[in-house]
């Protein structure tokens, strides 16, 4: 059978009767006004859409390829591999074949009737060998930087995508729900990480999470037990864990878990692209107490954020709130990391990535909007002996703010 | 306790105890040579190495930082996060922290004695906007890229490098032998997936493998069972699966695995960033005929390009060579892919990432090397019925090749 005729007859019976939802048109209309607004603003007369998760989010599909964003005229999803199933999953009408980026410039010519004087390109991500063929392909055109336009426009979540996060906070609830019936005593931090995973999976977790950068691979396996959660690695996060090798110092070990201890639980889940987070505590037996005292003090502190959270409220102040509150409960020096390597967020964005705008951080001076997402996680790390931390996906309001992974924030004690 | 106190006192113990293994001096010494020859060609003054698994290559660590390899003089590693670990993890002795790129310039100043004259950085995959941060930081050096350099160095494998793709490839078995245990009728192709992914990190698998590229992102759970297997998507593979939506189109999905299907399971692993590829078939009962002798035609193919393996052999002859078999085995319009979407490679080169040099492929005329090491993986793809193939991970050796992914061929029929 011929592989387009399939997929024209066959496809979207098959994926819809399994879950896929596809983004629908009104969504991408109106992620495209957003784009071209920025685009009017900053004199760009179209954009190159490159990066998968900026293609994703204005195509709805994550086939290999490009799109064209012009400022007057209709968008052109042009299509590496595979053509057929990039018709079937994005509302743009317009979808041609290609085979070279060689070919990019004559496609945008038929389109557009003309090569644009100026054209975006996400400068933040885009390799400098690649940037050097657009240079090439597109000789009179002044190649400028979209990313900042892209990430502006992605900031603030739709209802649709809003949705899509609840969906992935729910498959997060399963996890922590089956998570009390799985952990047990000698089990390695990774075994324990590893059934986690399976459990999101099999619920219809994505199973990777994606982060804007060139050298930062997430992951879901961060399962800490007492003195491993108070090691730092090399993220810009409070603690990393002991990981596995030198390739992989990050995240759930080869430790086993003991009775008592703190174990750290954080965790993110993925549906259509779009991400939650979050973190609980474990532990087998009671957990020393110093640590029940610290999750206590993170909690407060997570519900402080929440409290301050509305449209209007300003992000770093939000976080400098934070760093005053963590000082009179007595975490000064242990709050967001140890002395030293203390981070200074307490929040991240997050969406089709985690590490979106907006940030709770310091010099990060800027309103809240209603429709931001992020995650916020109050940490407290003790280097030797362990860390405790609080984490949800909270997305703001008109008024507040309204938690997506809603997880029971008890010690899951078992 | 003070962080830097621990890891000095603490940390190797620990992760020693853990199985963790480090880079030996001499093997960082013999990279080194490698890439000041290549360097020493191209009139490469200085590099330096950005991408995560040059960094580990060179310098035995993928703490957050940079490695300056001059061409005369010992290397520096310039360290953002967490510098006590990567001391412990490099055997460089020269390292250094740092906080911001702009102190790059007068570290290399204050370790060389000079700002090098020209600079290399792997414009392959380094960020536009990064790239012209470096250009105003070095407004006199000549920005080139050393890619190629790291690539040619990298594609032959050391014994201790072989070593660990072993020890891949042996947690690899573990998971397949398991894996009949695990595989049931009404199991979801995730469901599966991800319980196999459980079984590999229990036994060291460290859960994320590497692809040196912008937009892919690889992953383990590539079960295809039945019509699923006969899909392609955006990855340049025979085919990719229906996968979970359209933001993630590949491998495993929610559908049901049923009898008689063949059940394709590509699965890659990862041991102290070392990884090992293979691909075999299951069954629930009996497979369906055509698959079986799909399957045997596969690994006739399979054990073609294994018998042409050896010093000097050519990676394109060998590749034309498995077209013509094909044909002859009557799969010409089947073998890697469906008419008009057959992939161009039947091998591709495999270490610390995916996507190493040699490609055992159209219009890559080169001749293999000893200590080269590849995946082989010829495949036959039924779009609207299903696949099936055969992977497995060698290393060229002296005379011949070595399997490093040593599971039994055989179809696992539960």
């Amino acid at each position: 059978m011929d592989h387009s005729d399939w997929v024209r007859k066959e496809l979207r019976k098959l994926s819809s009767s399994l879950g896929f939802i596809y983004t629908p048109m009104e969504e991408v209309e109106h992620r495209l006004a957003r784009i071209k607004a920025g685009m009017e603003k900053e004199g760009m007369e179209a954009l190159l859409v490159i990066q998968k998760m900026d293609f994703y989010y204005l195509s709805g599909t994550t086939q290999d390829g490009l799109l064209l964003v012009a400022l007057e005229g209709k968008p052109l999803l042009m299509i590496k591999r595979e053509l057929e199933r990039a018709k079937l999953e994005s509302p743009i009408k317009n979808a041609v074949g290609f085979k070279s980026i060689r070919e990019v410039p004559l496609l945008i010519q038929s389109h557009i009737g003309r090569i644009p004087k100026s054209l975006g390109l996400e400068l933040d991500v885009l390799p400098v060998r690649d940037y050097f063929k657009y240079q090439e392909f597109f000789p009179g055109t002044r190649l400028v930087d979209s990313s900042l336009i892209l990430r502006e426009a992605r900031k603030r979540k739709s209802p649709f995508e809003i949705g899509c996060m609840r969906k992935a906070g729910e498959i997060g609830k399963k996890v922590y729900l089956e998570a009390r019936k799985i952990v047990k005593k000698r089990m390695t931090e990774m075994e324990f990480g590893g059934l986690l995973e399976a459990v999101a999976k099999k619920y219809g977790h994505e199973g990777l999470l994606r982060v804007r950068s060139l050298n930062y691979q997430a992951y879901t396996w961060h399962v800490l037990s007492g003195l491993t959660g108070g090691i730092v690695s090399q993220s810009d996060s409070p603690m990393g864990g002991l990981g596995l090798s030198p390739a992989f110092p990050v995240g759930a070990s080869l430790k086993v878990m003991r009775a008592h201890e703190p174990i750290l639980v954080d965790f993110g889940t993925c549906y259509h692209g779009y991400q939650a987070d979050e973190t609980r505590m474990f532990s087998i037996g009671k957990m020393k107490q110093k640590f029940i005292d610290a999750y206590k003090a993170c909690r407060e502190i997570h519900n402080a954020v929440l409290e301050a959270t509305r449209p209007g409220a300003d992000c770093e102040v939000i976080f400098v709130n934070t760093l005053k509150l963590a000082e009179k409960l007595g975490y000064k020096e242990s709050y967001l990391g140890p002395p030293g390597l203390q981070t200074r967020f307490v929040g991240h964005g997050i969406g089709l990535e985690l590490n979106e705008l907006p940030f709770i951080a310091q010099g990060q001076s800027y309103p809240l909007e209603e429709g931001m997402t992020f995650a916020v996680e109050p940490k407290i790390v003790f280097p030797g002996e362990g860390s405790a931390g609080i984490e949800n996906t909270v997305v703001v309001t008109e008024k507040g703010c309204e938690i997506l992974t809603p997880v029971s924030e008890n010690i899951f004690q078992v």
